[in-house]
C-alpha cells in the first residue's frame, strides 16, 4: 500500500496520503504542485459549502452537526477549518485533535485545520489545493470554515458553490458582522445561539439589509435560519435549504465555478511570474532597484514598470535554473 | 489654488486636493499612479503607526486620544482606518463623519476611512498609496487602523514602522486575538478597557507568550500597557512607548522600510504583469485556457504555464493600447 503511486492512493482515499497531500499543498511545495496535476483530471464533482461567520459565533460546532446532518443523509464530508492560528503558538494543531474526537471513528469525514500563511494570498491558494485534493479523494461534500472578518478569509468563502453566513447575538457583534462586507457573499444566512435575547434584532437587521438589495423574478431570495447549534436544533433546515440552494442554481453552477477557475488562473500566473522573476534577475540589480526606490529616486510604480521591461527579455534568453 | 497643479497642493496640505488623491489612488485609477509618481520624491519622512486589534477593543476611541496626545506634542496627524464596510451598506463613510467630529476644527489632523477593495491585495496597496499622500502633504505621524483578524488587515499593520496591538478584557476575546497570529507583529501591546476585570488576565497571557520568544540582550522587548481610553487614561504612556521604540529601532528602521519596499514592489510588479497580459492576450485564447481548465482537461498550474509561455514574446511584439 505504502509503495503505490501517491495519486492512486489519493484517489483511493487513503487517509494518510490525503494528510501528506494536503502538507505538500499547504508548503507551497513543487510536490504538492505536481500531485495537483495529477489529480486535477478527477476533481469537479464534489459541493463545496462556504461557512464565514464572526468569532465566538459557533462556526465549529455549527461545522460538526452539519456534517453529522450531511453523513445521515448518505454522503461523505471534506472539512477544511481555516485557523488564523499562530505558528507561534501552534493552535491549528490543537483544533484538529479537539475536532477530530466527534467524527473520529468514521472514515466518510476528513478534517483539516489549515493556519494562515505568511503571505496574502498563500492561504487562498492552499485552500483551493486542499479542496482538489479533498474533492479527488472523493468527498461528496466539502465545508470549509473562515473567519469572517478579514478580506482574505471571506473570499476563500465567497468562491465556495454556496456561501453561508453565520451571525450570532450578542454585544454589538450583530452590527459588525453586517458591516464586515458580508452581506453581498450570504447565499445562506444562520442566525446561531437563537435561544440567546436579540437573536430576533439580528434576523429583522440581515433582513432589513437584503430588502435593500434588488431581487428580480427566479432570483435566489437568501433565507434567514435560526439554529441553536450545540443543541442540534435548525441543523437539518440549513442542510435542506443548502440543498434547495443547489437545485435552484445548478443551471449557473458552472458560470459560477468559471469564475472561481478565472480567479484561480489570474493568481497561479501571477505568482509563476513571479517566481520566473526571481530565477532570471540577479540580486544585484534587484538591490540596486530597491536601493533607488528607498533613496526615493524613482518611485515604485515606474520602478516596477522598468523591471517588468527589464525582465520579459531574460525569460527567453535565460533557461530555468 | 484650484487651478494649480494637484501635486503641489497636496504638499502645500491642501486637503481638497489630500482627498480627491486618496480617492483616486483607492480606486487604483491611472490618474493616482501619476500622482504617486509626482509625490514620491517628498515622502520617507513621517513616522507609520499600524494599530490593529479584535472588533470591540476601541481602537477607534484609541487612536482619537493617541491623535490629541500627538497634537499635543506640537506634530501633526494623518489616519487611514481601513474599515472592512460594504460598500453596499456605506459603513465607511458614516463612519469618516462621526469621527471627524473630534478634530473637525484642527487643521493638523486628517482622517480618511478606507473601505476593503473588492480583490484581496488591493487594500493594502490602496493603503500603502495613501500612506505616502499623507506622508507628502507633511503629516508627521500616519496612523493606520486596521481589524486584526484577516490576513490581509494584519499584514498592513506589520508593514508600518511600529505595530501596536491592541487586545481588550472580555469573553475568551483574549485568547482569539492571541489565536489569531498578531503575536509576532505587535512592538507593542495594549491591553484597553482595563479597569474591566479578566484584564490582568489578558497581560499575563501576553506576557507568558512573550516569554515563550527568544529575545537576545539589545532586541526590543515589547512592553505590555494598560489603557482606558474613554477616559483618557494610559494614553501618554503609549505614545511615550511609541517614541521610545522609535529611538530603539533608529539604526534598523531603513532595513525594515526596505523590506516593505521590497514586499511592494512585487506587488506592483505583480499587478503590472497582470494588467499587461489582460492587454496583450486576446479574450478568445483566455477563455479556451478557461474552458479547458473547466473541462478540467488541464490543471491550473500547467495553464498557467503554458499561458506565461505564450503571452511573455507577445509582451515585446505587440505595443501598448
Amino acid at each position: 500500500m505504502t509503495t503505490a503511486d501517491p495519486v492512486a492512493r489519493i484517489l483511493g482515499g487513503d487517509v494518510r496520503a490525503i494528510a501528506r497531500a494536503i502538507s505538500l499543498v499547504e508548503d507551497e511545495t513543487a510536490a504538492g504542485r505536481s500531485l495537483i496535476r495529477g489529480l486535477y483530471s478527477h476533481t469537479g464533482h464534489a459541493y463545496v459549502v462556504g461557512i464565514t461567520g464572526p468569532p465566538g459565533a459557533g462556526k465549529s460546532t455549527l461545522v460538526d452537526r452539519l456534517t453529522a446532518e450531511i453523513r445521515r443523509a448518505g454522503l461523505t464530508v471534506g472539512i477544511i477549518a481555516v485557523d488564523p492560528s499562530s505558528p507561534f503558538t501552534g493552535g491549528a494543531l490543537l483544533g484538529d485533535r479537539v475536532r477530530m474526537n466527534a467524527h473520529a471513528a468514521d472514515d466518510g469525514v476528513f478534517i483539516r485545520s489549515m493556519a494562515s500563511r505568511g503571505h496574502l494570498g498563500g492561504l487562498a491558494r492552499a485552500t483551493a489545493d486542499a479542496t482538489l485534493v479533498l474533492d479527488a479523494a472523493g468527498k461528496d461534500v466539502i465545508v470549509i470554515e473562515t473567519v469572517g472578518v478579514g478580506q482574505g478569509e471571506v473570499e476563500i468563502v465567497a468562491a465556495a458553490d454556496v456561501a453561508l453566513v453565520l451571525l450570532v447575538p450578542g454585544t454589538g457583534d450583530d452590527v459588525q458582522a453586517l458591516k464586515a462586507g458580508i452581506m453581498e457573499i450570504g447565499d445562506l444566512f444562520v442566525v446561531n445561539k437563537a435561544d440567546r435575547e436579540g437573536a430576533d434584532r439580528v434576523v429583522q437587521s440581515v433582513a432589513a439589509n437584503l430588502s435593500l438589495q434588488t431581487f428580480t423574478a427566479g432570483d435566489w431570495q437568501p433565507p434567514i435560519l435560526k439554529t441553536e447549534a450545540t443543541a442540534g436544533s435548525g441543523i437539518a433546515e440549513v442542510w435542506a435549504a443548502i440543498e434547495r440552494f443547489r437545485s435552484h442554481t445548478a443551471g449557473s453552477q458552472p458560470q459560477r465555478r468559471r469564475v472561481r477557475h478565472e480567479a484561480r488562473l489570474r493568481q497561479v500566473l501571477a505568482q509563476q511570474f513571479t517566481q520566473r522573476v526571481d530565477e532570471v534577475l540577479p540580486r544585484a540589480e534587484w538591490q540596486r532597484v530597491l536601493d533607488a526606490v528607498a533613496a526615493r529616486t524613482v518611485d515604485p510604480y515606474s520602478a516596477a514598470s522598468d523591471l517588468l521591461a527589464h525582465v520579459v527579455p531574460l525569460f527567453q534568453t535565460r533557461a530555468i535554473p
